[in-house]
């Protein structure tokens, strides 16, 4: 089973590599640019048993920061 | 007008942030799992009239290595 797991830094916390992103693509000619956000992506091949707690305790113990990431799991 | 842009490494790349995550989660315990791929998701707020051809040129020239990485463009 194919899970996919989005990290993104939570709203209000700085955000340096997609500031830096934001500035080259403006920087390249790309017009129209009103913010931009990075973060992670984990996809994961798991067993088809693997329940919902034990998605989310890999999130919270190790794959998420949650002081400053939210998680998104989407299979 | 929110899009997200998905960056994984290729098949065939190899992936040791993915390799790395994956002992991690073996050793806290956490079984079934059969592999971890690592990537990248970049949200961009962009301009309404964003053309597509728009979107692939970021990608095309900075977001993505295309040598090493596809790209996935979610509107």
């Amino acid at each position: 089973m194919k899970v996919r797991i989005v990290v993104t830094l939570k709203p209000g916390v700085l955000d340096p590599q997609g500031k830096a992103i934001h500035k080259s693509l403006e920087g390249l000619g790309f017009g129209g640019i009103n913010d931009v956000r990075a973060g992670k992506v984990i996809e994961l091949d798991v067993a088809d048993g693997t329940s919902d707690d034990d998605l989310d305790g890999m999130c919270r113990k190790l794959i998420a920061n949650t002081v400053i990431e939210n998680y998104r799991i989407e299979r």
